[in-house]
């Protein structure tokens, strides 16, 4: 694999900037104090479609040639993907056909239709979605884009701790969530260029660990059954993200659920912001730590709010 | 009553201004198509204590003579205002002494012993309150501090709006929330003075439209038994609120609770941001109005973001 040069980076993020929203770094003295840390969130909670995942889809559609956009493109997912990808076709005249199980939040159909992606619902198997969206791709024409596992998307990814170093922050630790690992490897990539001393951790749920297993025996386990409320997080490695992650990123840190939700539950109530469980869990990671992380400067990125209002309970959770 | 001049507004605004945040004023390009009008949020739930109220409580504390603090303050409160003087207290190295109904919820006692108030319970009616209140004035020899009836509290919510104003917003029409009215007569105040072409809107809820009646009829109606999610606003106005709006209002528009939890709802899921029921009373006037309202600039005061998340559900409002 041939590792983008900081110069790509940089062009990632004028090719993208544009269609984006540059979120704030927002800080809390509350939060702070509790968690005994300089914390710095990066707010991707109020990025266009509600999460990072539209800087690396807009960057994969601006980075394809004309002519393959033509028939447009084309993904499974059930989740922020989905979601960005439509909007970032519709952003530049395309077409997004999106397969997504039946079982799918109707919270996450609603944002589908409403960027003008064309669903196809499937059975909820990865087989499934997969059969599924290769006899879409060979119907029309469009371009496959995986979520996470191409470097384009990765590239897209980075540009969001990019802006973090770009202000000037100075960080001692930058923690990402890591499902598929596009953004923490993205994340990793940026720190390595723009921030070398700054250490890059990713945070996973116990629930959902194969991240964590995967570097520590250095072969990517597939995620099997995983358990968690953050579901942003549980898809496995792909065969980029996996080496990436090997080369710059730090560590991967685990946590529990109770963990993730008094996190989500502090954002919530000191900050005032709504973000999903997915985003909760580096913040969770710092609870977990605090001996590690005391007094130190964090970079925390909130990856994303989009969160089912009705089927969210902080009681049963 | 001696109506603030617009220097003594200045002069309110830059006593308190080193001690409050400037809260962001936020637009969403989703709400203002589902809206049809261009919204601009002034997003007071990231103020300090998570509402304006610490405005009008610093402002009161530093117009007073210094004797006056030495023996600390106190207010009878179940919400925001307990907290804001708690914390104003602190700040300014005197004590409150806050009177809370003991069946307040315990976020917000939580809040208040956070910042240091003392408090004391009493029955949950008006007569314990204000019966248990003056017994512990005469005790310490705290100074009373009303919620909203003390045109200091006045000129110190004032400050929220001519926030709006000096920032450059040209606004067709300011909402505000109207509960005792301190807040919904400060903003008039400042449109007055900063914006004269704005007109200035206040939303009630139906069920608990005292002020309403009040404007309409002329005279003070107490607020007897109201029923609404939105509990900043169940207070009736005061002398001072009432002329106030008498004078500089346009109109008070009531909306039902539908509208209210619709509003409170689409904020919190296309804004990402957590607002309190009482905040989303000046959108649901706007849902409720929209040939009103079509394709005009609206400042809307997002008044506070402390909710119990344990205790609200979405699906039981």
């Amino acid at each position: 694999m041939i590792i983008p040069s900081q110069i790509e980076l940089a062009e990632t993020h004028k090719r993208i900037s544009g269609l984006i929203n540059k979120t704030p770094v927002l800080t809390s003295h509350f939060l702070n104090k509790i968690y005994n840390a300089d914390l710095f969130f990066k707010c991707e909670n109020f990025q266009k479609v509600g999460a990072f995942k539209i800087r690396g889809a807009i960057n994969t559609l601006l980075s394809l040639p004309t002519e393959k956009l033509v028939n447009g493109v084309a993904t499974h997912s059930s989740g922020n993907h989905a979601a960005a990808l439509a909007l970032a076709a519709r952003l530049l005249k395309s077409e997004a056909f999106i397969v997504m199980p039946k079982t799918a939040p109707e919270i996450k159909k609603k944002a589908v239709k409403g960027y003008g992606g064309k669903i196809t619902f499937c059975e909820p198997t990865l087989e499934a979605r997969e059969t599924t969206c290769n006899r879409i791709v060979e119907e029309t024409g469009a371009y496959f884009v995986h979520p996470y596992n191409n470097i384009d998307i990765v590239k897209g990814q980075a540009t969001c701790a990019k802006e973090i170093f770009d202000s000037g922050f100075k960080l001692d630790y930058l923690i990402a969530p890591v499902g598929g690992g596009g953004l923490l490897s993205g994340s990793a990539l940026s720190a390595f260029y723009y921030s070398p001393s700054t250490k890059v951790i990713g945070a996973e749920p116990k629930g959902a660990d194969d991240a964590f297993r995967s570097i520590r025996d250095n072969k990517i386990y597939p995620s099997i059954n995983p358990k968690t409320v953050a579901d942003g997080l549980l898809t496995s490695l792909g065969e980029i993200t996996f080496e990436l992650i090997k080369k710059y990123v730090d560590e991967i840190i685990t946590v529990g659920e109770d963990s993730i939700i008094r996190a989500m539950r502090d954002i919530w109530e000191r900050m005032k912001i709504v973000i999903e469980p997915s985003a909760a869990v580096p913040l969770a990671v710092v609870l977990e730590n605090q001996e590690k992380f005391k007094n130190k400067s964090i970079g925390v990125i909130l990856s994303g709010g989009n969160i089912d209002l009705d089927n969210f309970n902080w009681n049963s959770n």
